[in-house]
């Protein structure tokens, strides 16, 4: 008989993994004793974006996003046979990254609100927000040095801090791209699947990675871990692309075809362009008309975007779960790691 | 009799680690193997800002500043036993560290150029420009992570990330106080001392810390160079701000009383303010008048607030030289050490 009573949900184990995160940020963005006097201001800024702090900089509950950049993390050093307390540091680590670039994205994309907030720059004007990132940034690396005091070895410490910053610059590349699309009539495909692996799946390889070099893992597993994030990470964009195309309004909480209107180059819209020349035409005229969504969505629909990109993130969903197989993730972590896939993959968590 | 022949100079001591730590500088910030396809203009952009690319990102000779900051690292690690050759990954990780927040200054206060040239945001745009900062910032950490790859041990790549990452935290700290005094009534002198203390002096004490831990000395010592450079840097600071009112336009490459035209808060004008009812009456017209120049220099004499200021430089001279003799700086470094604060706290170096 299996020990089902002893073995932990995904959900039991998110429900211990998150609060220790948010704990470990909560101690990492106060400001120290050695704060220059009176900076308190900066610090607040920092925290009401995270979510726990209203604009007047008094404590409020707050959307904070679903933490799976932590959470992928932990689960990836459980289940690569490490201690996922240990990996704390990191976890909180990633997670103050990615909130970093979304406070510098905002001020890039001209956002005025987030999660249905105003956003950093509205609130505090661009010069102070680019400086609440870039102090964010620096707090994102003091917590990573804090592995040290968990009992990380420091050469695992240096390791990770490595490849922490390789991943910072490739997002920063990504980055590049993102902005340069904007402006650019002609976008290949492979130079998108460039940025989004620069984007979101570059910084999901990292947490599993970390992960899974912080409970001591080899090379050759490290390396399945990453990969499997990155993957995963991929499916889940292209994914979201079809959703903001073909999906439903209630799964992904916006309008269907809002991409479309847009004109957001996504890779079905990509690969449409390159195959046909009523949608090039289409899209070279200067406004939308009447039925400009519909007049797209069946030109894709003719030119096979959708299965193309359907194709796709089925390639790369089975590719990820290839690696998590062969990282040889094991236990309620490796089962709890299939778990947070296949809910990414739905798109329901 | 001494051996003279075998000491090397300030000059010659310079005229080695400048291009070793250019050469590192270099290596650094091309793009990589597994760059992100065609992102090499992001690299271009900070190949810019250090002065080695035009603005059609050709090679160029510009100007690129002294590299004071990495010279001073290296002579403090050389001084306090070390071998120079071993620091210059941290002496490029300052130096990038310093550009980096060059970067993103220039746009937080607006300046369309910087030695004489167009500034990173003035060319390719704010979002681009933050962008490009953040990745010189990840670059700065990666030199800094190459202190393993020379021998150094982990544990003190460990220990010189963390205080590399506490500086970027004050400096940022800094920012958020110089930011905000555009915008205030009133600042205090204490408060103008900590935000000097979190901007030029900080950096200053990071380059002769790190040089120091590097060596392997004690944290004593250390603790000594890095309060010599703080120091060190509070002197030349205030130094700097009475050559803005009173200097002579020779020696500091712009109109003498710049300062009291901009109405800029430098400590011998928040000294006068605090003590003179005319100086605040003056301040609190809402136009510079003809004879304003004249009028604010005139009570500021009479406050005695240059008399307070020269005082205050050579209290923090002082102390500077207090703890380099302190550390033990020892040998041609020391020497050298001594000779850069001489020309830093002349102004003519």
């Amino acid at each position: 008989m299996e020990p089902v009573s002893t073995t932990r949900t995904f959900e039991t184990l998110v429900a211990e993994m998150v609060p220790a995160v948010e704990a470990e940020m909560r101690a990492i963005l106060q400001p120290g004793s050695d704060t220059v006097g009176g900076a308190g201001e900066l610090y607040g800024m920092m925290q009401y974006h995270m979510g726990w702090l209203d604009a007047g900089l008094q404590p409020v509950s707050a959307a904070t996003g679903k933490r799976i950049r932590p959470v992928l993390c932990l689960l990836s050093c459980g289940a690569a046979g490490g201690d996922w307390q240990q990996a704390v540091p990191a976890a909180a680590a990633v997670e103050l990254l990615h909130n970093f670039t979304l406070i510098h994205d905002d001020i890039q994309d001209g956002s005025p609100t987030r999660r249905g907030r105003d956003t950093v720059w509205q609130i505090w004007g661009v010069p102070q927000a680019i400086n609440a990132g870039d102090a964010m940034f620096a707090l994102a690396h003091r917590a990573l040095y804090r592995l040290a005091e968990r009992g990380v070895e420091p050469a695992i410490v240096v390791e990770a801090a490595r490849r922490f910053d390789d991943t910072c610059l490739v997002l920063t590349e990504g980055q590049y791209h993102d902005m340069r699309f904007e402006s650019r009539d002609e976008v290949q495909v492979d130079e998108y699947l460039s940025m989004i692996g620069g984007k979101t799946a570059a910084l999901l390889a990292l947490c599993s990675e970390l992960g899974a070099l912080i409970a001591g893992a080899g090379r050759e597993t490290v390396s399945h871990y990453a990969a499997f994030a990155r993957d995963l990470g991929l499916a889940f964009q292209v994914r979201d692309d079809i959703l903001g195309i073909w999906g439903d309004e209630a799964a992904i909480g916006k309008s269907a075809a809002t991409d479309v209107e847009t004109r957001k180059k996504t890779l079905p819209v990509l690969y449409g362009l390159a195959q046909s020349q009523a949608l090039r035409d289409l899209y070279g005229r200067k406004e939308n008309g009447d039925n400009f969504v519909a007049e797209v969505v069946a030109l894709l629909d003719e030119a096979g975007a959708r299965d193309y990109a359907q194709q796709e993130a089925a390639r790369y969903s089975s590719s990820a779960l290839h690696h998590l197989e062969a990282s040889g993730a094991d236990g309620e972590n490796g089962r709890a790691l299939l778990e947070l896939a296949n809910r990414l993959l739905r798109r329901d968590s």
